[in-house]
């Protein structure tokens, strides 16, 4: 860095700690990208001459090859290292004309942003497969009957389509969340200058443009100094890690010996050192605790911006540390969670066994009584709570083997109309597969509701991906655009 | 509670720890809404008789008028508490139809909805005053220069119009998310029974549209146990928050003695009970904590979700709580913003004063020495450095007092071309009010461009009125027709 | 409040922003003790004369009485509040003398401080009664075998007295960090001023010595500023939350109808209103999320203080609501835990049988191998690895079921010196009661251990309600002096 | 890893997400010194024969001098890879008996314990050489006026030696907690085997003294599954870092250029790429950030045990990570703090200049209206409000410019005993260095006071050292005595 007003070199401890070299790696090669763009639309403005583009064009081109030939040991950032390179290579009469115009501080959120879209790409398109591998097993699981619960304690009698239904619409919601989240992404804030523009005629649509974004952070202030776009996307991935812990937390349950309905793949589970018999979902545990670290990368960038005055500030380099650090997380944990939805081993019969030996068709049963008899909900609903009652103390595993004794007996203290045939022919007929025919209400665990589900989130995962599709294809387009410019430049050169 | 398996009553101290009556007022009304749409629903499709539905809707109808007589103490909610009320006005044959094919589960969360779409409406017209009140600012302040800083130095020459619309672009993309949330937060998810939905007929798009809601969370286990919705609402916030508390910590700095630029209207300033002198942003300071708490808040949501199984669990009562919160702090806190923006005392001569003997005039500078006289930025840079090092070493006030020798010095070092009658004509006309002028990059602080900027907010802040206002609309018509639905059935009664 | 500088009244909706006042009455009372404390030595160091002393020591008494007679309304927080009503009461001449020498900033927290005296004192005692609760049921669960689980799966076995202790052990640790904050708290601010002390003569060790602090907070910046020690409070109940909520998420799990092990007494479960069959363990799951509460909480204190300024700034005032919000939350969380402990219901041969049908056997039956037959432990690992795989395939329910036959095959595989009798010996004899009684390694589940561990408990039971009891006693015998010197000065009145 | 129960190996890409190797390199060294303890303890107690503890103890001598032998990669964790390298080089039968009576559980915690113990003592020596730094600015600036702020208005006059000390203050407390936090730390958990002991003999108490631990982890469930010691940690540490935040904040706002009281050093500071004038105080600004990062860990850690069940669980792994990641964020952050305020340049003249020309001696000016004419405290503080407001409306930059005649106008208003020439004398005495001599609370800054603070600082600070050097010489004595062992029972060897 030339060190106008500071006298001599930073101390190496403090560059040290000051430093953001090691995590720039992954914004190199945008840097690039964006010193291309921005030279050229220097030179279009008549701020740099065609000899200096050229030569910087070429040496850019070279670096785009391999971004890691920058020399970054004693640097600050990627930025410093990237003109210091330039300025080597090419003298300061050239190198030095590259920041013309700008500032580090349009740079790095300039480079923050264009990660950020490919990013956001390979991570929703991580979602759509993993999406599509849990409508998969939402086609496989129609006939697989189980209990649902709430409080952890078996309330109804569902199927397992629907259960991985529920949570394909909540992945839709985050795709939603995370595509309006690239849209705040995608815009250009090259040429806002260090807080306050430039005196210099920049064209700032055509580095935009060049670099495939769709519309400028206007205000330069804004540009430099805000980072609630990263805000946004960072928050909809928590919101998403959290539709994935809460599905590893269901399967973690679900693997117990206890629940017995499904295990991961022998060959995703982690075993013990020391006890032979173990098999240990490893992975959906630690998408548990993926998630709390998303929520600390979180909760560290609102706490960085929460006081932080207007311009920026160094305390942003630490926010694009956790920026990062979600970005990763959320890429391996998506990939984690399609290799282990794809191999789940459901334990289809133990769950049938389960329902069969439970209450949970106890609502059912008080429904019944309102719809064929008459019955205030909440009388059948007492009415069936005494049945259990019943079932509790004499450890019947169904409400079925209640005796027509005993039904008798709570009949009578409801009202003279119920019939105790009718009460036995109630409960003989809600099994499992028929009650679940008879949810009819919309979006109810019912086979046949179920298929239609499917159909329409494969229509919906389509459209997903043809919007996916559009935005690479944007991209690859204005990087194509951006090399065939750079390469009619160069010729130009070789014209000469 | 009607317990039907646990034997006795509830503890008074456990049913204190459990229950959620004394929040559950926010949502009371709404609670009654919703079980007149349900009642309705449940009419129309022949699940209770016209006798019934008169009662229970001339019961509510009471209701409304007066919420808090409905006894909620010795309940665990504010639904247990109507059905309860129901039950003992009408009788358990009438009042316990109410909860037919309904549960607490999909109840307390179709509340939360409608109390969210009427608070996100408010937070936006408020959020929009906000803005209207930032652009009359803006207007005001054309004029206005001032340092704008990076890292809290002075960087560049600014003006305060600028500054104001830096924020006013923010709160725009706040709103924007808000109105994305409100989306999310508008459909129904009422039908949905405890978790697995019901085997009664109901139709749950005419309780949507009773309602005003626009479309359903179809599956009934997202619809009772996901809360994503609530989260985007709270991330929106949170970030919107962060908005405020910025300006907040600008102001608060920018009200210190030593910078002087602006106050707070005394009557929203607090004063000292030892110190006489004192006038302190008191406000301004709780922007910033209650910032900390909105985070907090979102924290705690994130949390509670984070590991919760599928289904609905009680923690979610606590996520309510502190959403309930979320919404009532920054209802607070936008009015105080308000209230602050539009009654600033600002002190332009003061800033003129310190932009006068600044250097923050260097970058413009060096700006023009590479367009009037093509030195390489980086070179111009260097040399405008030196020229600070000198006027820092003599103390000077500002650059413009540089003396022709130091210059000639400089020059000789630096290039042979650069004339030092140049170098001071330049220092010369390098003026607050003339190098703003000279800002042409779009959003630098160019009071020409400011006007623009002004008039396309003014012109965005009409749409976002109007979507407002469409989205009012609709809610009231769905009021109006339930009031008119009710009614009629009413009416039925009548001519009896 | 006397605003000498800022001109006008408070605006209502900024005077509502800005108030404490609604929770400052958890402070009132220890407002009119300082006030006391600080009154009699104003009087004591020649400051004010004893007739002032007389009566305002005199208001001071009777509202202690009843602090709700101070008018609280219009007024930023207690301390103003109370001064206004001393003066409406006895004229500025007399009223107008009690903020002498003393500032808001000194004030609150000294109130802060007091009343986290008293709450850490009442929470450390329900922390006593839960841990003699805990060892109760040590006590009773002596013969309760159960799996031990990592990664939710079975590990190994152990036995339920041995459960309980872990979380005594825990608790007591928690204790112990109560027990050191207590002492960071027990420190007198006041006579700090506003932020740099006083000019006047004020005697801090006396009012120190009367309201029973053991030493002052030295530094006036560090007095009125610093919040450390209610950080670490809040810091040492997260994580007392933590311990509480872990033992509340394995009870949930473990009172789900598949783990079986216990239930949650009927008068502190809840049920549902539309499930007749369930009971919800709803205090549990309360507990889990109250602790995301205390964890949000701890997050806005700890981002309220990381970038504050040093000297009182107004965000404190948050801090305080959280605080108070924690401390409140912790309370009523002990109580419930302990209520639940004390009455959970354990189905210890559901335990039993579950450990018997189980390969939890598995590490012992190597380490018998090791022991017995000179195996090297992860070739005795291997072992009965190849053993669970052949049960597991076989489906049999143990490992003791396993053929002579298979044993065979697998010994041929690991060592000629290894007998099929020897294998089928240990194999029948590692049944869970007889493999604790090997478990010889200090704080493993072996029933004669527990019966040590449950006695030295019980004597740092004994050791801690000491502790506390003193702690009180010291509380105790400053608040009676400090009554008594109240008395004698009035006393004096009545002699005149 | 020996995979008994799940077949197959586990997918490259699940090893990946799964494994901790990558930061397992910071305990590598404790691995090998825990293993060398647990084998002779083995020994000891006729576990393993002498010989196999001969190869095994010689295999490990050889790793610590270079634990990178150890082959990491394809393992789940360094345990698993240091028993893998023994079993190469030893065989299965000497080195597959190293995790005899051992698991991973006990051991990654002993790990932890041994690293956090001798990190624990660097970050206490950082402090204590920061805290020395500071007592040497508060000697050097015993003579330094500047006003103190509260609300970050100017409040009271201050001096910047007492400043300093209000930090020194501060960190003795956090060295405090941290040293409670070490005890914590230093107890063995190791012999607790998964979670529920072992029933080999092992003698947990030799390997706990060979370690250097005082005292053990007894319970073996709360051993392996407890962190509550690491979080204890973590919270001291938050504290510690908010601390070091605070006085960053100061310095960020005091080296602008409208506070101008001070800069760090040329050295430490960053520049600008584009303004030639700026000098940043990047290092303040990242020490803020960094406490962010540090809450953010705090958080994720509070998160991740929230809701976990006891016992080991996966999750613990990323708590383990959080856990480095903040040792290492404060050890890097006391470093650069240390420097910062070493080499501050203090600009005492333009402090005393500000206090000069400000209205901060008010309070001062009402007390002795106190002291001197017997005013009630809230009267005089009416009456110097007064005189503000003509100061302020008159422009006069202090006080002692309000002319008589506006005084006489003032005092008719408040008393007839109150003379003009009284207040005269009195606002002509209340110079900056008169008034802090009367500062004579305890606490307050007083150039008297400050030298006994500074005396009794550096004995506290000879008190810190004396108790670090102990625990360092503890740790040094345990290493010794196992290294001697180690050769006692390698030489035994060579005899043979």
């Amino acid at each position: 860095m030339y060190r106008s007003r500071p006298k001599g070199d930073l101390e190496p401890e403090s560059l040290n700690f000051m430093s953001s070299v090691k995590v720039d790696n992954k914004i190199a090669a945008y840097d690039i990208l964006g010193t291309q763009a921005h030279a050229i639309m220097l030179h279009e403005k008549g701020l740099i001459d065609l000899e200096a583009l050229k030569l910087i064009l070429y040496e850019l081109r070279m670096l785009l090859q391999n971004p890691k030939v920058v020399e970054i040991l004693g640097y600050e950032d990627i930025h410093e290292a990237l003109e210091a390179h330039l300025i080597k290579k090419l003298g300061i009469e050239i190198g030095g004309r590259i920041q013309t115009g700008r500032s580090r501080n349009d740079q790095v959120i300039l480079d923050i942003r264009m990660m950020a879209r490919d990013e956001l790409n390979i991570i929703c398109s991580k979602l759509i497969t993993l999406v599509e591998g849990i409508l998969v097993k939402a086609e496989e699981n129609l006939d697989a009957v189980l209990p649902l619960y709430t409080h952890l304690q078996q309330a109804q009698i569902g199927n397992l389509s629907h259960y991985f239904l529920s949570y394909s619409d909540q992945l839709f919601r985050d795709l939603e969340r995370l595509s309006i989240a690239y849209k705040g992404i995608n815009k250009s804030p090259l040429g806002s200058g260090p807080v306050g523009g430039s005196g210099l005629p920049l064209d700032r649509n055509r580095t935009a443009q060049l670099l495939g974004f769709e519309g400028l952070i206007i205000n330069s202030i804004d540009a430099t100094s805000s980072r609630d776009s990263l805000l946004e996307v960072m928050s909809a991935l928590s919101i998403t890690m959290i539709t994935l812990s809460r599905m590893a937390q269901d399967f973690i349950l679900w693997s117990t010996q206890e629940f017995g309905y499904l295990e991961i793949a022998d060959n995703l589970a982690s075993t013990s050192s020391a006890m032979p018999q173990k098999k240990n979902p490893d992975p959906l545990e630690l998408i548990r605790s993926k998630t709390a670290i998303i929520m600390g990368n979180l909760l560290t960038s609102l706490t960085i911006l929460g006081s932080l005055p207007s311009g920026y500030n160094r305390d942003l380099q630490d926010l694009k540390l956790v920026f990062f650090s979600t970005l990763s997380i959320i890429s391996s944990t998506l990939s984690i969670s399609d290799a282990i939805v794809r191999t789940l081993v459901i334990n289809k019969c133990h769950m049938k066994q389960v329902v069969h030996d439970s209450y949970a068709n106890s609502i059912d049963i008080a429904e019944q009584l309102v719809v064929r008899k008459g019955l205030a909900f909440r009388t059948a609903h007492r009415f069936v709570g005494s049945l259990v009652k019943i079932a509790v103390d004499k450890k019947l595993s169904e409400l079925s083997r209640v005796s027509e004794i005993d039904i008798e007996r709570m009949t009578a203290a409801i009202s003279d109309d119920l019939k105790v045939k009718d009460v036995v022919k109630i409960l003989a007929e809600m099994t499992p597969d028929k009650l679940l025919l008879l949810r009819s209400s919309t979006g109810s665990p019912n086979p046949l509701q179920q298929k239609a589900m499917i159909k329409s989130s494969r229509i919906q995962l389509q459209r997903n991906m043809k919007k996916l599709l559009e935005r690479r294809e944007h991209l690859k387009n204005a990087d194509d655009n951006l090399r065939n410019v750079t390469s009619s430049y160069l010729k130009k050169m070789q014209k000469k």
